[in-house]
């Protein structure tokens, strides 16, 4: 299940980047789980990762390998996530790191490693290992939908995003994929996204970039309100394009808002896709006092279950919204000044219903497959939007039955 | 559904307290659904409210009006919450009160008002004045099991307890009374309890005693993480069994242990009737640094909907529950030093499985209607205990139908 129908748009290949994907007997199904990306010598790399504490062994490895600079490949599996596995976790990512780079001819530094899928048990390395040789025989620019595709856990469809962008500099590409369907919330919960680039970005500049389109995107979805152990952003630039980006440039904006847009569209392909998903919605804050109140307002909204069973049940329960506003944690709210509506179908007002409510028109409104909770609340010029779905039957399902 | 058998125990009158329920129409099913309950002159009487800024009309009016002391009556009605009615739904309130106020001889400020219901929706306030003759002439001491019955909503069943309470100053009883099953966590959510004493006890601490005990027990319990905007909490002390309790006294332990178990089983029988519960499941994190640490902790485990939908599944899936603590926010935690167990079966240790897991044992351990998450944080000797129940369809039925 999940919210309309999202065929993938074409991938743009990126210059500088070659991808291959296989099948390495890692999943149960014999589905593709195992992804090669390649970067060319000049890539420059930046990465988030989850703050949950408990983290996967692949998420410590890519960190101190991105640390040491220079990196070539990422090595990607699904089926498992190789978290809560120990000492033994550790090396087995380690040997497919060498394991990767001998074949290559690179360090093992050279390779990050990321892991999807069950917790807690072994990861079998030694199928990876066996599986790569084929995986660099077939590398090409033009890997990136099945890798969208392979990456897959309980996604029920690829997701990517691809665009040109026209700078003075020149044109560049812009192509990312990502999974996640589950787990989701801030902080990169069950959810790996890997957006490429051929501009030429210094290391500092690419850092911020990410951090601003990620504030904006995958950090502003939420499922179920729960963050895993294996999340990742990454963001490449290959510099192949020769379009250089500095941060006095007038090119800089407009690439900021492509990247935040093109991770936006991803991050909202993962909530539509949310397990059990059967609506999409933009839970909006308005006349906060700060980004931040009006985030931590629309984030208690989004996660609350009787907000989101009502969203499943097409309910205007405008009581349920008001509830989880109070609850919010905003001291010295004036509960007098908010107000809610659905699109531009005004419900509540002044603590009550709202004179100008229409029942009729704001249960059509809930019956689409996306739409925006619009709450304001009187205290001043600041805005954030959550992006959530709903809480269905089929997400008890997908949950109660899933171990692999 | 609910957890279990669960037959309303005797529930012993308390000398100064007479109690009657009757029909006033609110709810759509023509089931008993007012109640009023009479307090001697000497009572005295502390409350503890939601924390929700979004109050509905009887606890802003509650509020003030135990503030303007000697309560004489409460007035508790369900199938509506009179929340979310504006200036309207105060001057309901307001006018039932002052009805009883006229046919009992008291003023309108003896008489504290308690809804519960449906959010939104006018109270029908001349029902309930039009009720109010036939309840004052059927007063009674024996009237709790009634009155139980009449303040439920989405509750399968009355909730009660009851007890004699031998001290060396004489016997007291202790008798409580509780309505609540969704819409439940700290802070009194969606959750009415009105407990009553004939001990002799001045207000602050009759106050104390209520502050202690509600954080052990009402506060200490979790079904959707949502707060209500009409929780309330009343301890009624009548003072006619003779028997002083004061702050220095030896009974004073006593009577605060027997008061916090009486709240801990009322609070575990409103999980138990939790919205579509199958399992009620204790939540202890011990060794934690501090207690709020501790309860922090037990709250965000308690409030997955990952763990939660595994405790549905009778799945031992301790990734879920490790995931969990590690997004708690404790920022130093040694992961390495975190243990897991169901009752006595070890689940995890050092971040992964334990050497001793024995899955089957766990299964079947889990499969029980009762059991308790113990998780050793070993950073310290504090500990917290939270309830919580599964996340099952039924959660999702429930809530995706109710309206009334």
């Amino acid at each position: 299940m999940a919210v309309g129908d999202s065929p993938l748009p074409p991938l743009h290949p990126v210059a500088g980047v070659r991808l291959a994907s296989g099948e390495a007997g890692i999943r149960r199904t014999g589905e593709r789980d195992l992804v090669v990306l390649e970067l060319g010598e000049a890539t420059r790399v930046a990465a988030t990762f989850t703050r949950n504490l408990f983290r996967a062994a692949p998420v410590r490895i890519a960190e101190a390998h991105l640390a040491a600079g220079a990196p070539r490949y990422l090595l990607i599996n699904t089926g498992n996530a190789n978290a809560g596995t120990g000492a033994g976790g550790e090396s087995a990512a380690r040997s497919n790191c060498q394991a990767l780079a001998t074949l290559a001819g690179c360090r093992a530094e050279q390779v990050i490693p990321f892991s999807t899928g069950v917790i807690g048990e072994p990861l079998p390395a030694d199928r990876i290992d066996a599986a790569l040789p084929d995986l660099l025989q077939a590398m090409t620019a033009d890997g990136w939908a099945q890798a969208a595709d392979a990456i897959r856990t309980t996604d029920t469809r690829p997701k990517g995003r691809s665009r040109f962008l026209a700078l003075d500099g020149g044109t560049v590409t812009l192509t990312g994929i990502a999974k996640g369907s589950g787990m989701i919330r801030p902080d990169m919960a069950t959810m790996l996204a890997f957006v490429a680039t051929d501009a030429d970005i210094p290391d500092d500049l690419l850092r911020r970039l990410l951090r601003l389109a990620v504030a904006e995107s995958f950090n502003r979805i939420t499922v179920d309100g729960d963050t895993s152990t294996n999340d990742a952003c990454v963001l490449m630039a290959t510099g192949e394009s020769g379009v250089q980006l500095d941060p006095e440039g007038t090119d800089l904006t407009r690439f900021r808002e492509a990247l935040t847009l093109l991770c936006q569209e991803l991050a909202r392909e993962i909530v539509a896709d949310g397990e059990g998903a059967t609506r999409v919605v933009s839970v909006r804050v308005r006349e906060a006092a700060s980004v931040a109140e009006a985030e931590r307002t629309a984030f208690t909204v989004a996660e609350s279950p009787l907000v989101k069973t009502a969203l499943f049940a097409g309910d205007p329960n405008w009581g349920r919204i008001l509830a989880a506003v109070g609850r919010s944690g905003i001291a010295d709210l004036a509960v007098e000044a908010v107000a809610i509506g659905i699109d531009d179908v005004a419900i509540a007002e002044g603590g009550c219903v709202s004179p100008h409510y229409d029942e009729a028109e704001a249960a059509r409104r809930m019956a689409q497959e996306s739409f925006t909770l619009d709450i304001a609340l009187g205290r001043g010029d600041h805005q954030a939007t959550v992006w959530t779905c709903d809480l269905s039957y089929e997400y008890i399902r997908i949950n109660a039955d899933y171990r692999s």
